[in-house]
C-alpha cells in the first residue's frame, strides 16, 4: 500500500526529471493520484508509463507554450494547455459572466474528466468537463471505430451535502474491463462490443480482429443510436471549437499506436465549463434544493435485494475515504514499471 | 391527409379561442406542427387534447405573466414562459456575450426539445435544450418513479451539409412506444421496464402495476447507472437553476394525473442555452469543420445488412421534406378529439 501523498510526491518528482515546471508536474500528480484515491486505477499511476513512452517517443510537450488564442466575455480557446489552465480559465470567465466555456487543442491525455469539473465546486459553481479518445468505439450502424469512450462529466454542489459528481463514458464499460475479462479468460456480455462485420459479440479480444466497442445502448433496440448521439456531441464539443481532431483522427494517448497519417485538426482537444450557480439563484438557496434533491433520491426505495440507491460520486468518494486512509494498492506490473522508470530518470520508487 | 400550413392555422386559431395571445398561439401551432412534420406524432396534434384538458381544469395558465426575474451577462432566469422567450433570450445572451443561458419556471410541456435548440441554427450558434417530465423512470437500483423520460436536444450548424440535431431521451425508448405494443398485444424487449419489485419485464402495461421504465443501457451491467447519470444531471439543470420541481414534484402534463401533494419548488422548469460558433472560431471555419465531421461519419463503413450510417437529424429532416409535400396523416382517434375540440370552440377541423 503507498500513501497518496508519497505518490504525489513521487509522480511530480518523475515530471519534473522529464523537463516539466514544478506546476505542471503538480498538476499531472493530482490528477493521476485523486483518480487511485477515487477508485478509478485506470486512470491513474498506470498511465505514467504511456505518457513517459509518448515523451520518449517525441510525442509529448513537456514545456507547452500555452496560448490564449481567442476569447469573449463567456468563451476562450486555449492552445496548448493541458486541462487544468482551460478549467481555471473557466472559472475565471464564470465569476465575471455567471458562465465560463473553453476549448483546448494541442493538449494531451488528461486523466478524469471528473478532476476538472470538480475544480467548480469551490467556487460554488457546476462544473462540466468533455473529452474524446482513442477511436475504439462505432457509430450504430456501423463497422468504423470513429468514436472513443467520450466521458462527460458534472460536478454540482450542494449545501451538507456531498456535492453530486457523475463522471461517466457513453460507451457501457471502459476499456479497462474488456482487458480484465481476457486476462481471467472470460468472455463479456452482449451487448458491449462487435465483431469485424457487425455482428453481436461475447469476445473480449475482438478488438484485435476489426471488432468494435457499442455506444451506451448495446444496440439500436436498447437505445444505442441514442448513445451514438451522445458520443457525438462530446467529440463535437472536444474537438470542433478549439481545432483540434475530431473522431477517426484523434491522436492515440499511447505510444504503440502511431499518429493517424491524416490530421484534420491540431493535437488532442478538450471542453470545460463553468457555471456560478448565483448567476440563477442564491447560491445558499441553489445549495439547499440540491440537498433536498439528494436526499430524496438517496431515500429512494431500493429494488428487492439491493441495500441502497447511490447519488452520482458516491462510490468514488467513498472510496477516496477508505484510500486516503489506508493507502493505495499498486498491481505488481505497475509497481515494476514505476520503479524500472525511476531508475532511468536517476529517482527512486518505493 | 392534412397539410401542414392548415394544421398550424388551425392549432394557432384554437389556441387563440382559450386566450392565448396571437403570438403565444402561433408558438404552439409551430412546435406541434413541427413535431408532426419530424415525424415525430407523440409530440404533434394528439397533445392539444392534454393541454385543452388542462386547460378546462385550470391548470394551465393561457395569459402568462412573463419576468426575467435574475440576469447576469450570461444567464437569466425566467418565470412564467414557456420555450420560445427563454430560447430567444438565451440567443441574444450569446450574441453579446458569446454564450447564453436560460432557466425556466412555471412553464407547461413545450413540446419537442429539438425545436428550441434548432432556434439557435440560424444565428451561427450551437443550440441547447433539456427538459424533465413526468416521473416514470426509475434510478438504477431502485423502483422509485423518480425522473422524467429527460430530453436532451443539441442543434450545431454546419456550412454546406445539413445541421446536425441529436434530440433524443435518456431512456431506450420513448413511452409511446409501450402503449403501441400494448394495442399490438405485443411483448417489448427486456431492458426497457421492470416491475414493481425491480425484476426485469417484458410486460408493455407494468407501469400500471407499479413497475418503472428503465434508464439508457436497461440494467446495470450494460450501463443503466449511466443513463441515471444523464438522466439526473438533466433533471437538475430543468429545475433547479430556476426554482422549479425537480425529478417525483414535476406537474404531470396531462390532465387525468393529479399535481402531486408536495411541490418543492414553481412548477414545470427547462433549460436552454446557445452558444456563438464565433465565440471560439470564425463561423465559416467552424462550419467548414462540421461538414467534414458530417462527411466523414456518413461515409463510415454500414455494418453488414445495413445500407447506410445516420447523422443526427437525418431522420426527421427526411421525414419532414416528405410530410411537408405530401401532407400529414393523423390517426382518427386524434381526428376525433380535434372534431370534438373544435366544436366545443365554436371552430370547425377538416
Amino acid at each position: 500500500m503507498y500513501d497518496h501523498i508519497y505518490l504525489h510526491k513521487f509522480t511530480t518528482d518523475l515530471f519534473m526529471r522529464i523537463g516539466c515546471s514544478r506546476s505542471d508536474a503538480e498538476a499531472v500528480a493530482s490528477v493521476l493520484v485523486a483518480a487511485e484515491l477515487r477508485g478509478h486505477s485506470s486512470h491513474g499511476m498506470l498511465r505514467i508509463k504511456d505518457y513517459y513512452e509518448l515523451w520518449k517517443a517525441g510525442r509529448a510537450n513537456v514545456k507547452p507554450d500555452v496560448k490564449v488564442v481567442h476569447e469573449t466575455p463567456s468563451t476562450a480557446v486555449v492552445d496548448g494547455g493541458g486541462g487544468f489552465m482551460s478549467m481555471k480559465l473557466a472559472i475565471e470567465k464564470a465569476s465575471v459572466t455567471g458562465t465560463g466555456w473553453v476549448a483546448t487543442r494541442n493538449s494531451n491525455h488528461f486523466g478524469i474528466a471528473g478532476y476538472y469539473a470538480m475544480m467548480a465546486l469551490e467556487h460554488d459553481m457546476v462544473g462540466i468537463c468533455v473529452t474524446n479518445g482513442n477511436p475504439l468505439v462505432v457509430p450504430t450502424w456501423s463497422i468504423s471505430r470513429y468514436l472513443g469512450t467520450n466521458p462527460l462529466a458534472v460536478a454540482i454542489p450542494a449545501l451538507d451535502e456531498p456535492p453530486f459528481v457523475a463522471d461517466f463514458a457513453t460507451t457501457p464499460i471502459a476499456r479497462g474491463k474488456l482487458a480484465v475479462a481476457e486476462k481471467k479468460g472470460e468472455k463479456v456480455p452482449l451487448g458491449y462490443v462487435q465483431d469485424a462485420d457487425g455482428n453481436p459479440s461475447d469476445d473480449p479480444t475482438i478488438l484485435r480482429r476489426g471488432g468494435g466497442m457499442l455506444t451506451l445502448g448495446g444496440d439500436q433496440v436498447h437505445g444505442s443510436h441514442k448513445g451514438y448521439c451522445m458520443a457525438a456531441v462530446i467529440d463535437i464539443f472536444s474537438s470542433l471549437f478549439s481545432g483540434a481532431n475530431f473522431g477517426p483522427f484523434v491522436p492515440p494517448s499511447v505510444a504503440y499506436l502511431p499518429v493517424p497519417e491524416t490530421q484534420v485538426g491540431e493535437g488532442t482537444g478538450h471542453f470545460f465549463g463553468a457555471m456560478r450557480v448565483d448567476a440563477f439563484r442564491p447560491a445558499d438557496e441553489f445549495k439547499a434544493s440540491m440537498d433536498e434533491w439528494i436526499k430524496t433520491f438517496r431515500n429512494a426505495t431500493p429494488s428487492k435485494g439491493e441495500s441502497r440507491v447511490l447519488i452520482p460520486g458516491d462510490p468514488e468518494r467513498e472510496a477516496e475515504e477508505i484510500n486516503s486512509r489506508s493507502g493505495i494498492k499498486l498491481v505488481p506490473a505497475v509497481i515494476d514499471d514505476l520503479k524500472t522508470i525511476a531508475g532511468e530518470l536517476g529517482i527512486k520508487f518505493g
